[in-house]
């Protein structure tokens, strides 16, 4: 029987991350197990029958249910038992199923098809099915959740980092809003591409050799085999099916796990404790290190990006997968295998950052102490670029400079930015004034009220947010 | 004074390489050089005052004229100079462009952007036109080579081959034809990302910040800017560019180095002494070994292959740039600037696969030799397929199995296939039969000319060759 | 219940390659399964326990059996029940652990330690196990089995292929000894770095924080503790043992991998139809191909290859996980889970590479026919080397070129080698007058003989491959 | 002439980076730029003659000298034009050499040798020499400096972060002693792997075969050749030394390279605005931002990090190459030529590094202020450890729990972490009494000191960073 402990499995997704995000494990199971990829192949084999039976004008309901009930019985224990004795799988479940089928349609199994043919057809099947099913779904949650927390942090101030400094502010929704943007377009590219996943019924080589001597028109009996199954066929295959319509896809997916490591990354910094602007969600009894009893860490924003350490790389391997000497080497054959626990990987680490997001907390007010610079020597130092702008907008030629010794001053003599900068008499005035003939300010005398008040120089960040978060909810 | 010996530079792109593949290396350095992207800086840098002007209704030709020409004087040396005091290259740049356009201008250089304002777009610009020009010149006259040669051995039989062994026969054209589809749909879509690379105007943290001081409408005057260099906005900034209109262009690129590479692998295969079924162009006083004269080594297919190994694994850097911490960090700073030798160095592969297919010598006697199995035991089984397909069409139950023991029985005893499978009786009738039903044949005395001569069980090998040639040909 | 039919697993490790490498499975499950893991970690915590009470002269045998008795019941199940509630696998761990063990050693548990001193150390052991005790054996296995496949073959006369060309003889044991050696220094070294696995009991942050409240000498109780465990600790650490010791083991298993894929390619050409001088071992009823009879594929070095393509790349998540911020971030937790997906891996292509080489077969009736080039023109060709030699030892200036001549000469009017250099009178005369001078032919008349039998020119081939085998076979 | 500006190169390692890193790059130059190959070339070629003299006796001064002459008037540029047109790099060599020795001494010139018995010997050569004259040289540089800076920094007090959150305290000496011995052990590795790099002199497949008609004793010609040039053979050959001397080399550069990205994304890290604990060095005009003048960014730390990230993933390319057809393809030609390159830029990255290193500023007020946790709520939270130890030493089971409600205790309520803990009458007396008790104070009125200052709380952190210094100080 087998039946084992899950304990005693080897790969992570297959024992701990089958507990902690069972609901993905299943998801992703239910299309790319063992067990998933027979019933797939079984797909296969009986469209291919039906196809047969549908080109000779045959195919009716009643014949259809009876393949149908053929294949719910197979199990895989039984393909693996028959594989023993050919050591072929294909071949192995052609076996069964020619018993399982009516005698009449007995001869029809497999016929014409060289194993690849079941074996590429129904890989696309299984790809389209978990991208469809598990992950798009997935994704398009998390796509939603970073919406609403853009939208509502929209207005919220925070300090734009640049090299992790205070560079000039920004508001959060902004900055999430960044992510809408860039997973929302690969969301848009994955299921543009899981749309076009290719199967074929080309034989051995792709010259329709074998079929040519059963079918007048192979390529028609090839188009209806793979109808049955929602597919359409490689434009040219050899005995696989080119394999770009799968690469493409998987890099794809690769793209949106990149932007999610990102933003698992940032998540991580703004969570140090110097800096402490959110903070994930931490049930009431959990513990955040055995020693350290204050300790509550970003885990799950730091597995995030573990996941990604751990499968980003494994492109490489697909993109080695695309050479195959002649009509086909079968160096692609185990190492194919291992594209479901990419794809197992990269649902889970969606998932996880799903969590995150849901119970983010955002503490606003400490937000708006780091924008402000703290009370440390050179506070405010963000407002230096505005006041460059203007200076140089008011017609002086080296304003960069005369800000840059002001910012170095503000330092030194423990000023904040905006005393040091209403020192120098000449530049206050003529800020002052350019700021009135912009209106940005009412009165000169608002012109400090600005200097002290970064959050008053968020640009169009709340507008960003707010369009950019309605564009991909509509768009989902 | 900035000239060095070529041998003195360490890349081989820069050294062994720029004399091999001369035309190659100064249509990529022409766009991905230093002083290429110097003189992109300026033409973004002057863009960006034209589009001020432009705004402000203020842009006339002699404006421009006298703009361009400012840009025209200026060195890469001057600007490396200048750079030794300011430790910022665009800073640098700024400090002379300044000093060079028409003092009323000067105010107006750089004005509201941050450095990867110009540095981002600029990178879009150069990226366009590297592809445009250089990389897409190259894929295209290739697969007009791959077309001419898929369509010239449309109808020549050759042995298809999986697992390295003879399967069943395909044309020679139809194994080209592989590489036509493939190497096509991935032109087109390095075409058709090469024309969405994007640039920004959205300063340094891409809220438009320092751009609100200046302009009503900061996403109009990006517009404007970015029209001038004949780019778009990205849809979101930080301080960079969203990365992925960037990096889908290369991860295509290096799809299309995969195909190319397979290619190599296929060539390089086929002339194995014991194959030798295609041949490399040589010249006549080329040598092949130092010390064994008679070899003539499939050297440039090798050195595509080396040049896909070499490069291939870069997508991993590329992947990695992705992650920039909150606003941006600069650790995508030197990293990116490599990509430059990625781009030539996948050039350089398409350029030495073109000379391959020019050159490339077919021996189509040897490939039907090679087709027909030698005088070797066990020749010709490559009709098995054939003969166990008809049987089974006949309504034989175990053909498959049937079959497997004829080709051993001639493994054995020395015969070849059709010899084998002649001897037995009640087999060979069925095959003629159903052959002759399906109006393979005219009569069953064919039946031996058939299974003698694999070149007449090709399937749709000719007409694939042809209807892909045709079709890339008129999209090229 | 935490049962689950394997075929619902996601990894090929955890269901295909269970059953088809089931010892192979079994014997890294041991030491790299989450079951393993809970093991290993119940066991450094007992060892910490063992610790305090030898530090105080208080083990004796009877606490010793006790607390191996409490690990002994504890199941994974438990520990995992135990952290839905903490969120944290180590405390879950300890929480039980402390109830199990006799009351008065349960203040002991984990005292001093942090998480990681319990994870990075059991880590360190499992490493240790499963390299040797799973991967060491397997290893050697091979490298014994290659050790007698060189020595079996070390007068084979085969052809030498550079560049897939035939070039100049070998013998089949000389190129097999290649592997003997690579894979021989791969072994010592994995041998040696697995021996060099590092724990820790250093704390939080590896300053020995909380032990220096509770020990006088923290170093000596984790040496004390680490003894217990067969290690010994790592010369720094933060939170976490220096992620180095176990990198080199894991870069060196995959120099191991690579030179394993190699043969593999060697195999796997060796086989091609057209060369067909090995042969994998075939079970009777296997079927090679479900359409093509004939088939006999190469498909057990495919396999290796394929799996070296799926998991070579993965060094690059192990260099990733060089770097953790500061005292440790969490970044390479999950990451770091994956390894074990690496060794097992790794092990199953040594594994299956052992069947391989314990089944080949090896035609030398077909290697010979090789190496004297078939009946084709330019047969031969391979003895141009020593042509080219002997004339150049003879004085003549531009010998390279004289020869390369006749190659060409002798292809062109497809004649053999031998037969073109015969022709040329001055040429033969000075090569034949060479060998007698050097004592490689006793008469003159000889001269033809040794270049009609390409196998008389395989230098020291015999001698390095039975000193190569004969050395390993003493080292391992 | 081959002489073009540095500005039209495509590698930025030739361009912007041979300038900013002028000395590095010339030391890598003189033995990886192609003229070092020729170079390196030529030194394997006149070594083989001198071999051959000394082999029969005849090798004295006056022929060594006249060798050594002709070879320093060869230029890589007579090479090339030679190579135009025999299309053979080696030949080419060969063909000018022969030219330039004495004409007795042409006929030894390449004689037995097949063409990599030069390129793969002088390949060993040109990486030895750069090992050790170049990288170990930047490399025991940089490790001095760490040494020096961490017994500077021994007692300074810092934060000890776990992730991203304060965990408990170290000293800042004890961080970069981290690195000490991280780094120091790679150092050892890398000169002990390029002491073992090896040469060839075993002909066209490995087998001695023409050197066996040239000389009694093949092996020991070898030895000779191999001694000449301080190099020992390859233990077995094919056409190619055995990559793995090489290999590993190259892999344990990548080990130090993510040593040293480690260390730069920590002090990235220390120097975000709101911990602001270290500071590179800045130069007097440098400009941070061309936008915002009060910017001073940790750009070098972040090109160190982005270098890393440009060249770490190239190890995929050098397990590639692990792979070679039989007695060797060619597919690791071109991708073996790009080591150069890899080499460079981690040299660069040291000396980059060390430049940081030299000029990095320490802000020790605000490591003790970021110490004590500001002046937020929760501060001193890095004292639950100690209080958790404490309490769990006097006796009490549930110490952790207790001690963590505490921690959140003082959060909510805003209080210190001292604070709160005091108000635990019972808690409090028994940390007092246990720390009397180990003591760890004179006098229980001390706990409070003890708890309002963390960095009593140090470990063995200035002894670890003591003894590492000085350990790797000795060993450099």
């Amino acid at each position: 029987m087998l039946e084992r402990s899950i304990f005693q499995n080897i790969s992570p997704l297959d024992h701990r991350y089958s507990i902690s995000e069972k609901e993905t494990f299943e998801a992703v199971s239910n299309w790319l197990s063992e067990e998933a990829s027979v019933r797939a192949c079984l797909k296969a084999e009986t469209a291919l029958v039906a196809a047969h039976l549908r080109a000779r004008g045959k195919l009716d309901e009643t014949t259809r249910r009876r393949l149908d009930k053929a294949v719910d019985t197979i199990t895989p224990e039984e393909v693996y038992a028959e594989e023993e004795k050919t050591h072929h799988n294909i071949r192995a479940l052609v076996n069964i199923l020619k018993k399982k089928v009516p005698d009449e349609l007995s001869p029809l199994v497999h016929l014409g098809a060289t194993s690849v043919d079941i074996l590429d057809t129904s890989m696309a099947l299984r790809m389209k099915g978990v991208t469809v099913e598990a992950a798009l779904p997935l994704l398009r949650k998390l796509e939603l959740q970073l919406c609403d927390f853009a939208e509502r942090e929209a207005y919220t101030p925070q300090a734009g980092r640049t090299h992790g400094q205070h560079a000039v502010p920004v508001t959060l929704g902004f900055a999430v809003a960044e992510y809408v943007a860039r997973l929302g377009k690969s969301i848009l590219e994955i299921k543009r591409l899981s749309g076009n996943l290719r199967g074929k019924l080309a034989g051995a080589v792709g010259a329709y050799n074998a079929l040519s001597l059963i079918s007048r028109d192979p390529e028609e009996l090839e188009r209806i085999y793979l109808a049955e199954l929602g597919l359409e066929p490689s434009e040219h295959s050899t005995q696989l099916v080119e394999p770009e319509y799968l690469l493409r896809l998987l890099l794809e997916m690769n793209v949106a796990f990149g932007v999610i490591a990102n933003l698992a990354d940032d998540l991580r910094h703004l969570q140090r404790s110097e800096i402490a602007e959110v903070r994930e969600g931490f049930a009431g009894s959990q513990v955040g290190s055995s020693t350290m009893p204050q300790k509550r860490n970003p885990w799950n924003s730091e597995h995030v990006k573990s996941l990604w350490k751990a499968f980003m790389p494994r492109v490489v391997s697909f993109y080695m997968d695309q050479i195959s000497e002649h009509q086909r080497d079968l160096s692609n054959s185990a190492s194919q295998r291992f594209i479901a626990e990419y794809v197992c990987g990269f649902c889970m680490a969606v998932s996880r950052m799903s969590d995150v997001i849901e119970g983010v907390g955002v503490d606003r007010e400490r937000m708006l102490l780091n924008l402000n610079g703290g009370a440390g020597k050179g506070a405010g130092g963000m407002m230096a670029e505005p006041a460059y702008i203007l200076l140089a907008e008011s017609g002086l030629g080296d304003a960069h400079e005369v800000v840059r010794r002001i910012t170095l001053a503000a330092e030194n003599e423990g000023l904040s930015f905006s005393q040091a900068l209403r020192r120098e008499d000449d530049v206050w005035r003529r800020i002052g004034g350019k700021m009135l003939e912009l209106g940005l300010i009412g009165d000169v005398s608002e012109t400090l009220m600005f200097f002290e008040n970064p959050s008053r120089y968020c640009g169009l960040s709340a507008k960003k947010a707010v369009a950019i978060s309605a564009k991909y909810r509509a768009l989902m």
